[in-house]
């Protein structure tokens, strides 16, 4: 994949720390490159449902930012990033010492960007998927 | 809708009080009916992306559990309830006072139920949808 | 719902004509209003999958075309209409004598449209819902 | 992947067979393996949208069947397999010579099964990805 932004790298970082949801439940980005951005969540009980998995919709939170900055690195300087919908398929519960969305481009339209994301559970050693989203983000002109 | 379970409200407002995350987020249940629950989220800063719109995830996390529990209302008693898969569109900015998930169930089968969310924002007066969710939740025996 | 396009109808109906699969399936235009449409195909036994139940392909054909033609209702003059993402469910086998797709938008924008569609199966004198769709429709210049 | 089911093959292509709807389209089976089914239509003029590109049901109607008997391939003998939902993303027109539809399992479980499929569109030496499905499939037992 090749970026049209130089410094999307920073700029995906810069979006991110204004993301305040993201301190909120103690997320960070541990992977930024031209169409792949990864965001990872340490368990934590104060997000888990009624089992003390992690909310499905906590997991979507880390899922959705990874493909939309997955689809923001493409895009040219001066954009902003819209996510316009997403599915999300939760395979295993969410359990676990920490939670990895793997946002990856499929297609970079010049309005519409297609990703997906893989989201991994890891146990000690092992890593499991656990979630699968496919998402539509789109692209608008930074104001 | 006819419920299967007599003590179907007591037991949805059991699992939410135990879903932690909804406490971390501020959000509360504000209807419990046989296949229909609303949950009602306050705005705060602190669950918001980039753009101080409340994040997509956020605002799935309410919807999510809000089609879960119109489905679990639905269920016998001694069931378990477990998201399969959702799918939302987010239509406008999730911008206001407050924003409430409503889950109703379109079609309550024995092994899965079908949900679908308006998700409303409230801006004095008035309130519009803001997303909407498809969703697939799973019966369980509870163990 | 407001048309931009005095003749929404006409033009539907023109685009609708154009589609051959609609002709090789026998399926037909039974409803056009602002961001209603209507599509009714008969059971036909070559449509069907291997429990002699319309494939869901089928069922999807005209729920996709009917929520494109939604949304194409309320696009102006000159548009050129194309489907970005869909998600249906299935609610119950596909048998009946005939089924109607209805399409209806739910947020029409200046690029995308959000459109809903329920899919009746008609059964003598009784009809129930047998799939619901949720999908997002792209607006584009006519060249 | 490890099948339960020693006559998988024979299975799917039996039931492939008795889809009447593949006749009509005219679409056939070119592989099947373990968890991955692929499946292939020629283009034809009768099968298109207004564009002439292959209508976005009938493109969904092989990605489907891929998705299904891709999870019925890991089902043990004496199942049924029934399509509960998907969503699918359509990336570029559908124009080519041919389209392969690739489902592959991304989680048997026991009772639900979550695929995925890449649509191909084939023109001369060049293959390009056109669309993109997640689908949740069923297991029933065989009546």
């Amino acid at each position: 994949m090749k970026p049209k932004n130089p410094n999307f790298a920073e700029d995906v970082e810069k979006s991110f720390a204004a993301q305040r949801v993201m301190n909120l439940i103690g997320a960070s980005l541990t992977l930024v490159e031209a169409g792949a951005v990864d965001i990872t969540l340490p368990y934590r009980e104060d997000l888990t449902q009624q089992n003390r998995f992690i909310h499905a919709g906590i997991i979507t939170t880390i899922a959705d930012s990874a493909c939309g900055y997955a689809a923001y690195s493409m895009m040219p300087a001066d954009s902003a990033v819209l996510s316009v919908e997403f599915k999300i398929n939760l395979l295993k519960p969410a359990i676990g010492e920490a939670f990895t969305a793997k946002g990856r481009v499929i297609r970079a339209g010049k309005t519409l960007t297609v990703a997906h994301c893989d989201v991994f559970a890891n146990k000690g050693l092992e890593s499991e998927v656990i979630a699968v989203m496919q998402a539509t983000i789109m692209r608008l002109e930074k104001r």
